[in-house]
């Protein structure tokens, strides 16, 4: 049974950083468990031009400076000329559709995606990714798996882009990564933890509640089966979301799991309960950096078999997993 | 177009009016609009006893001393004696079974009811009807339909005994009503209108939460169906469960919808924008008199149609579609 464990250079495909004091409070918090990051471009107003990402570039890079952190930058997706989307190429990791325009009806949600053939036929030239959330507009449980169509012909329109579909949640989501090659996907530690029977099983509990919403046991066993299997398109991508607590606990909580300050500890404990502990760096940087090309960084996190009583609070945020005792420990912590 | 409506004896067959300062403040928003209730005996400790029964419904009959209104009183389920049943007959409408025993495994769920044979004869025999809870300990979602076999088994073994299934959410347990006889069913306002999207689709919303989570959009539209059809076996029980807004906007936030001050208005809204008024009654009153066999009472309760905005607030209680304008209003109110 190994005591210690280096992870080399692990990455965190999926988070959110927000802006201004949230961004100086829980830029440290991933910065100081992980090599990089790939940063969601969802601020208000959204990262969508050259200049407004290289500004949010700088303020990461100022929030993160005592640490070796990389932010992979993603630009929002919107109607981008051929000059942007190669002006932009070498300084971003992709570019983030949020499909608004999805309707339930998934042929609605690709004639509207069919709308950018010009740009998405030029993201594939240029090898741009495109990282997906994927849910239509549906009944909340059925968005994932309605949205599943236009992965598929996306994923055959344009059979040299790579396309991520960020934080799955369904069985079904899982399932499709082998059925076509440039399909690759995220997965969260929550998703790989918890049901819907946790965020509303007992009490509801909204620190919980993200979207996509966490779906049935099967689908949960399905991605953990993937992950601890270390599928070679499956990258770990946190979704960690900070909203503060008066966001959460209120007539109308705000979507978002904050697990940036114990994700690495949680990860390592999740994937030893299961055995398959050499199968975390898979998870949890090396698929990344062949998906995405990425250089060689050499930080190191070193784990060691050591309890540790999870923090329940960071700020004024209540962390994911907080308060549970876990056998493992980021060294230095 | 009736601009009048006069309900005969309205009445919600199932409703939690909790005790003490909670008794007192809401007691009369039900006691204003309904002719009686069946009150539910989950307090702390449960109301088990004839004694408890007794002193209970004094504290219901005095905080609602002003009101024309019977409050139907139940026992919590528990092995009574044959002279206990005997004794609290004529003074109760039903015993209210929550399962505590029934896990995901159905056939288990019946193994620990079978337990209760003697008893459950002895009701049988002397007409005192099964209020019950119906979810079984699996996934939030499954509760339900994991339940209709031990429903199936009750109905059967015990073919006289008159069976609530309370608080019905699912097609499957509606379509029940027409397999078994014995077999009757509340469902509640809020169960009429919402799913979970309403609940977890956009932002969380607490004060939409309850057990058993509201379901699928076939699933409301089918009580909705059997509701506004006037189903013979299907009665009007609305659940209202008030809890402080500090318990819903929490983290772990309490079960439970409170409509009790917009229910009656609600109903005449929801049936007439669907053409069925007239089968309002029955939904309301009639069927629950015909199952219950209960006497006959001459409170009336007149609605016209005259927009109202809602309530929003009852004390420190979120009310459920608090805030709508609607197209009737009780007269007088």
């Amino acid at each position: 049974m190994a005591d210690f464990l280096t992870l080399f250079a692990p990455l965190d495909m999926h988070l959110h950083l927000r802006d201004d004091g949230m961004l100086r409070a829980v830029g440290p918090a991933s910065a100081a468990d992980f090599a990089g990051a790939v940063i969601m471009p969802n601020l208000v107003p959204p990262v969508d031009s050259l200049a407004a990402m290289r500004a949010y570039r700088d303020r990461i890079e100022a929030a993160t400076a005592d640490y070796d952190f990389t932010p992979f930058m993603t630009l929002f997706f919107r109607d981008y000329s051929d000059a942007e989307l190669a002006a932009a190429r070498d300084e971003i990791i992709g570019i983030k559709l949020y499909p608004a325009g999805v309707t339930t009806n998934s042929e609605a949600g690709v004639k509207e995606i069919s709308g950018y053939d010009r740009q998405l036929s030029a993201m594939q030239e240029l090898d741009i990714p495109l990282l997906v959330h994927g849910e239509s507009h549906g009944f909340v449980l059925d968005r994932e798996q309605e949205f599943l169509a236009v992965y598929r012909t996306l994923a055959k329109r344009y059979p040299r882009l790579r396309i991520v579909m960020e934080h799955i949640t369904t069985a079904a989501a899982a399932a499709l990564l082998d059925e076509f090659e440039n399909l690759y996907a995220t997965v969260t530690l929550h998703h790989l933890i918890i049901t819907l029977n946790d965020v509303a099983g007992g009490l509801l509990q909204p620190h919980l509640f993200c979207k996509p919403i966490a779906k049935r046991p099967e689908d949960r066993d399905a991605l953990l089966a993937a992950a601890l299997g270390a599928h070679p398109k499956l990258m770990f991508g946190s979704d960690s979301a900070p909203h503060p607590r008066s966001k959460k606990e209120a007539c109308g909580c705000a979507a978002g799991v904050f697990s940036a300050p114990t994700a690495v500890p949680l990860l390592a404990d999740l994937f030893d309960r299961n055995g398959a502990l050499a199968s975390l760096q898979a998870f949890i940087g090396d698929n990344a950096r062949h998906i995405y090309r990425l250089p060689e960084q050499d930080k190191t996190v070193r784990l060691v078999r050591k309890p540790q009583t999870l923090i329940a609070e960071f700020a004024d945020l209540v962390v994911f997993g907080g308060g549970e005792t876990i056998a493992w420990s980021v060294e230095g912590a």
